[in-house]
Formats: structure tokens, C-alpha cells, sequence
């Protein structure tokens, strides 16, 4: 690939291990697990693959697993199989990940694909086929959504991928281009990866108690085609690079993770809110897009690219128009700063400000994994099988936070944080 | 690879299913069902795999699904997971190779490994991870037993094996030499390949159906540090190349395929045997070894090379140690003229007269897939969670049919058929 490659990927892997994982001595893992948008880990990141499963052994794992997927035969599906197949789905890859987490064993998703594998197909196809991805994913997102396990998200290049992030560059730089900016922006080149991820943790986890300690009852969103104010329930918990398992094992589920998030009232969300990036879901791509909430529910939705794919994702199920998360991150982070799009919501995510349609974290409100789901959802956690991230920051959003005696107080100014810790 | 490789890989692909699986329309397939020997197809073998999800849904195949598995990890496991936890094992895959055959979906075994992937490992370790595949393999080896559907193994090469193989040529031309090879002894390379397979197969047929209709009791091997004599129960049944699942269906389970083949009794097998062939059994490899029976059980085993491993599979259960078939393969087959050792059962086994330790196949007893176990057991039939092939054939080797009556007919002289058809 090039000078120091393998070194980096070594170390790569290594914070996926001890920093995201924190795997144990003698856990199990899964690598490739399969919940909403992946299949298994993608036969083109075996080289990634391998060094995971040599650092988690070298971790103490008692046993490393992977469930693998090529994108190429997913194409071929598209291209030769029957037409009305397409409710057809591989339900042993959610089944077997769900068998995994139950025991307590870690699982790794490995999410990497390439944005225009299936753009020149049926969207209605392309539709169908992830709404069957997200029905079996249910299962998995049940455990995740607990934290039952340690879990992990993360985003090995791919060339597909390079070659539409990287597709000003000439096709054989683009891979190597994208393997740098992504030990970059994880941290990997500092000269003690593991250290800076420690002292980058820290400083999240400072931003988020004070933002759980404020309780606001909304945060208000003003920018460019955006209005919106988001209500937040009473006992929200904002999370951020630091989690624990039910168990108490302290684990980062992102990597890289730049954001704190928490809980939005699915009943109090009203205005209007334009996305800031593109949005690519399940082989389909949605690009500046706006949604209209009336108390929680999106009651219209446009879009300039993608109209029919986000018709398709709104549908999945009731829960799939209503907010299950609301984020925060600096315009001036890494990724952002970057400049580069990504098409991956993991990258894009962490580059700014947004929010998830669906499904919501019960560890985002206060004894949420513990109450029925009943009480949850009627202190305002959303239910879907659907969670979908979408960016709606920029350089020129502000964000206030409405305290309960209904004062102001500055969140965001300008895209950037507007409180010191 | 060389010039015309991918019309020939699709041609290839084209046979595995139209005369291997003869999937038909509407049917389910899974590559790289997991049984004994295999965890799923290499993902070195991707183009391949690509090659038949395009053929089989070209032949209306309603959804192709595929287990992979990466050699490379199956090393990093050797070198560093702890010694202990050698029984791991990912149960699902036999399990859900097993799910869709129970359904009646068509499976294939995409079988090829680097002979040499785990030579400098603890051969203990190596037998100890192959008990446990071969343990949780039985729920599959049950229904291949009884073809409750069409089924199909088939070995396409991957570098780390022609390396082996060709390693008296220059590297980078291996590869292309053993595809070439191997669309050479696959008929690929026939002007019309499925034509040719036609043929072919319809010559097997009638030797089977002339050495069925003889119903000998006995075999008598005579060949170099060979005197043994198989007795064959009853109503045995010859099998080659045309077989039928339970529904009926006309498939041919093995590409290529030169064999023709029926149940020993397992009771009945006296005399030494001697290997002409090296035997590849998960990661470890025997030469030169002999066995002696008393009364169908072996009470000796000796090997030049790989006794250990030897001994650890004749370990596997009470089966192990006896035989649960016999085949005839002409020594002029296509496979032993190239002069090559494969490393590799579905092709050595093609290249001359073989027997298999451990499980008996229930079809080659009449009646035998309906009868109670108990049953086909007394009858002769062997049971083991083992079925493991080794070579006993040569330019040297005789054998007699012997009669009812006693009388002997010559069934092989000198490694060639001794009998018109």
C-alpha cells in the first residue's frame, strides 16, 4: 500500500481492540456482525480482518469468528436474480450475531462498502432488499441497543469506496489516500494512539456531564433552511465515546467518535430540519433533504436526490419517522476538517451535528435498559427497527438550550461548542 | 490469469450447476457448506464463487447465499490463540448448512486449502481443531447420506495449493497452470463441456449397473504391500456420477468425478492395505501408511509420514477405524495421467482406486436411506462422524470379484477395468 502500511494497520486494529472493544481476556468475538446495514464484514478488508483477529488473540481472546459478505455478489444478485426474490435474506447472519452477543461475546461490525455498487439499479429493488436487511437486524439492534455486549463500529477503506471519496485523485492513489486519512482521523499516526484516545475520551466525557447536568427541556436549531426544536425528556442522559456494558465493561462503540448524544422526545420535535450531507442507506443515496415534524412525526419529506429511497426508509415502519437520537460535534473536528465526504455515516456522523430517525438508546434515559418498554416509550424513547443517522450541521448552525424556567443559554455558535468545560 | 480464463471459469461454473447440482428454477443455493473437512468457501476463491452465483441464478436460482472462510486467519488462530481453546469451534456454520438443507436448497462444498497452511504447527492441535469440526459436521454428513438434497463438492485452486502442487514451476505461473489443469480434468475445455460430462457419465452408469447386477461378496486386492480382502454385504448398490435425492432429482455430487462405488461390509475386511497416495486430512498430511484389518477393524496403523495424525483420526469415534466405502477408479483417469498429486481428495480420489474410513452412505444399500439405523448397521453399514478417503490404487494393483459360488472374475488388472461393458 505503502511505507509503514502494515505498521499502522497493526496499531489500526489495536485501538479497535483496546480502545473500542476493550475486549477481555477470554471473550469470544465476532467480527462481521450483521444488525440494519451490514451483511458481514467485506471480503476486500481481509487484510483488516486479520489484524483484529491477530490483536484480539493477542488480547487473551478465547476464540475470534468472522461472518464475511462480498459486495460484488450482492451486485450480481441485483443484476440476474428473479425479481420478485428480493424479500429473500441471509437470516442466519443476523441469527448467529444475536447468538454471540447473547453469551456475552463481543461483536465488531465491519461496514465498509461502495456508494455506487448499486446506483445504476431498481431503487424499488435496492429498497426492498434493506427492508428485509432491517426486519432480521432487529434482533441485533435489541442487544445493542442494551449494550449486552461490548460492541463496535467500524470502517476499513475499501477500494470501491476510495474511488468515490477519492475520485479526484488518480484511481490507483485513491485507496492508499484514504488508508492515511483514516489512521489520521483515528488517531492511529499519533505516536501513542492508545494515549491520545485516553485524553480524547476524557475531554468528550467532560462535555457530556455537563450537558446531562444541565437537563435542558429542548435544544432550539437555527441555520440555513433549518428550524427546529427538539424536545428532550426528563432524565435524558447524554453518552459520549465512553460506555459500559451491562455488565459494567467500559467500552467506545464508534471508531472514530467525535460526538455526545442523547435521548429527543419522539412526541416534542417540531419545525423544520435540512440535511447538511448526504445521506447513503443501503446502497441508495439521498442528497439535501428536508424533513417537517409536527409534534415528533414527519409529516413531509423532500428531497433533491433520492426522493423514493428516502420514501422507502420513512416506511420501514411507524417508528421510522420519529427522532431516536440527537448529537453534537464541533464543525472544526477531524473529519470535518478533512473536507471530504465520506458516503458513510460513521465518518459523516462524527463531522457533525446530527440527528437518527428510529430507533432510540434505553441507556440514554435515566433506568431506561431496566423499565418496561412500555414506560420507555411513554417517557418519549422511540421504537423502530430503522436507526438512521443524518448530519445536520454546518459552520452556520446555532444551537440554544431551553432550561425548565423556559431561559436560553447558548450550546452552539457557528457550528462550534459555545460553552467551556 | 491467461488469455480466455474467465470464458473458461464461467464455463466451469456452468457445469457445477447444470451437471454437478442440476439446481433447478426456483431453488435456494449455499456455496461453501461446511461438513467434515470445510468451513466455507476461501474467500481466495471469490471469482469462482462470483462465477457460480452468476450461473446458478442465470439457471433461476431464487436467492444465492454464501459461508466463506479465510485460510489466513485459520493460521493466526494456530500461532496465537490460547492452547486451551482448541475446541471452539463456529457451530454455525454446519448448522446453517444444515438449515438449508433440510429445506431442500441445494448446498456446495467449495473444498481447497493450502496443503502446507498449518505444517509447522502442533499436529496435536491440528487433529484436536479437525474432531471438532468433524463433530459438529455430522448433523450435515446426515443429510448428504441420504441426498435429502442435491449437493455437490467441488475444489477450485487457490495459490497457497498450487504452490504446492506446481512448486517445480516459477511462482507467479502456478496458478495459472493448475486452472489450467483443472478445466483440463473437469472437461471444461471440451468444445461443449455439458455434452461431454453427458458422455461421460453415461459410461459410469453402466459399469455400475454390471457390478451391481454381479452382487459379489468379496473384493480381493492384490497389489505392493496390499493383501486385502473386502466383503460386500448384500444387496449393495454401485453408485457413480448419476446420482438421485430423496425428491428424485438427478444430480452428480462430486466435479470432477471418474469413481464408481458401493458399501463394504464393515465387518468383513481382512489383510494390510497400503496407501499409494499422500492423504491432506485438516492441515496435516500422512504418506506411505498401512493398515491392517481384522474382522473390518484396523488393529495396526503405521505411517512414514504424519503417524500422529493418523493415529488422532483413527481416534475420532469407534467408526474410524472401519471402512465405509469402496470405489474403483481406472488408473488411465485423466487425473492420474497429469502425473500431479493434489493434496487433495476430490481430485486424488479420482485418480485411482480408493477406500474410506468411517461413515457408510445409506444409498449404496437397497432400501438403506428408509431402514431404521440399527438396521443398516447390521446389514454392514458403518457409522462415524468420519468419512475419509485414501488412495490404494496403482498400475499394480489386481483385484477379483469373488461370486456366491466362490468362483473369482477379474474385475481390475494391473489399475485398468478388466471387463467390457
Amino acid at each position: 500500500m505503502f511505507n509503514g502500511f502494515e505498521e499502522l494497520l497493526e496499531k489500526y486494529a489495536e485501538v479497535t481492540i483496546k480502545i473500542g472493544l476493550n475486549l477481555q481476556p477470554n471473550q469470544r468475538l465476532l467480527i462481521g456482525s450483521s444488525s440494519t446495514r451490514e451483511g458481514g464484514a467485506p471480503i476486500e478488508a481481509a487484510q483488516f480482518v486479520r489484524a483484529v483477529t491477530r490483536q484480539a488473540y493477542k488480547a487473551g481472546a478465547r476464540y475470534v469468528d468472522t461472518i464475511w459478505k462480498d459486495e460484488q455478489i450482492d451486485r450480481i444478485r441485483f443484476e440476474y436474480a428473479p425479481r420478485d426474490s428480493f424479500d429473500e435474506y441471509p437470516t442466519w447472519k443476523p441469527a448467529v450475531t444475536a447468538e454471540y452477543g447473547k453469551r456475552g461475546d463481543a461483536i465488531m461490525s465491519v461496514y465498509a462498502s461502495s456508494p455506487e455498487l448499486l446506483s445504476d439499479q431498481d431503487p424499488e429493488l435496492v429498497s426492498r432488499a434493506a427492508r428485509a436487511g432491517v426486519q432480521y437486524g432487529q434482533q441485533v439492534l435489541g442487544l445493542i441497543d442494551k449494550s449486552a455486549m461490548n460492541w463496535l463500529v467500524v470502517s476499513p477503506p475499501i477500494q470501491g469506496w476510495a474511488d468515490k471519496v477519492f475520485s479526484d485523485l488518480p484511481a490507483e492513489e485513491r485507496l492508499a489516500e484514504m488508508w492515511k486519512l483514516v489512521f489520521k482521523i483515528c488517531r492511529v499516526d499519533q505516536p501513542d494512539p492508545i494515549e491520545a484516545w485516553r485524553n480524547h475520551i476524557a475531554n468528550l466525557v467532560k462535555r457530556k456531564e455537563y450537558l446531562t447536568a444541565k437537563q435542558y427541556t429542548a435544544l432550539h436549531y437555527i441555520g440555513p433552511n433549518t428550524d427546529l426544536e427538539i424536545g428532550l425528556p426528563e432524565g435524558h442522559i447524554w453518552h459520549g465515546a465512553a460506555m459500559n456494558t451491562l455488565a459494567g465493561l467500559p467500552f467506545t462503540a464508534n471508531i472514530p467518535t467525535e460526538e455526545v448524544f442523547t435521548l429527543p422526545h419522539s412526541q416534542r420535535v417540531n419545525g423544520v430540519v435540512t440535511s447538511t450531507r448526504p445521506l447513503f442507506f443501503s446502497g441508495g443515496l439521498m442528497e439535501d433533504f428536508s424533513l417537517t415534524f409536527e409534534d415528533g412525526y414527519v409529516v413531509k419529506a423532500t428531497a433533491k436526490r433520492g426522493e423514493k429511497i428516502l420514501a422507502g426508509l420513512l416506511d420501514v415502519d411507524e417508528g421510522a419517522r420519529r427522532l431516536g437520537e440527537v448529537a453534537l460535534v464541533p464543525n472544526s473536528s477531524p473529519i470535518s476538517q478533512s473536507g471530504r465526504l465520506f458516503y458513510n455515516t460513521l465518518y459523516d456522523e462524527n463531522a457533525s451535528c446530527h440527528v437518527a430517525l428510529g430507533n432510540a438508546y434505553r441507556f440514554t434515559l435515566e433506568n431506561g435498559a431496566q423499565m418496561p418498554e412500555e414506560e420507555f416509550v411513554a417517557r418519549g424513547g422511540n421504537k423502530s427497527a430503522l436507526h438512521v443517522d443524518f448530519m445536520i450541521g454546518s459552520g452556520q448552525l446555532d444551537i440554544d438550550g431551553i432550561l425548565a424556567n423556559g431561559d436560553r443559554e447558548p450550546v452552539f455558535r457557528q457550528g462550534e461548542w459555545a460553552f467551556d468545560v
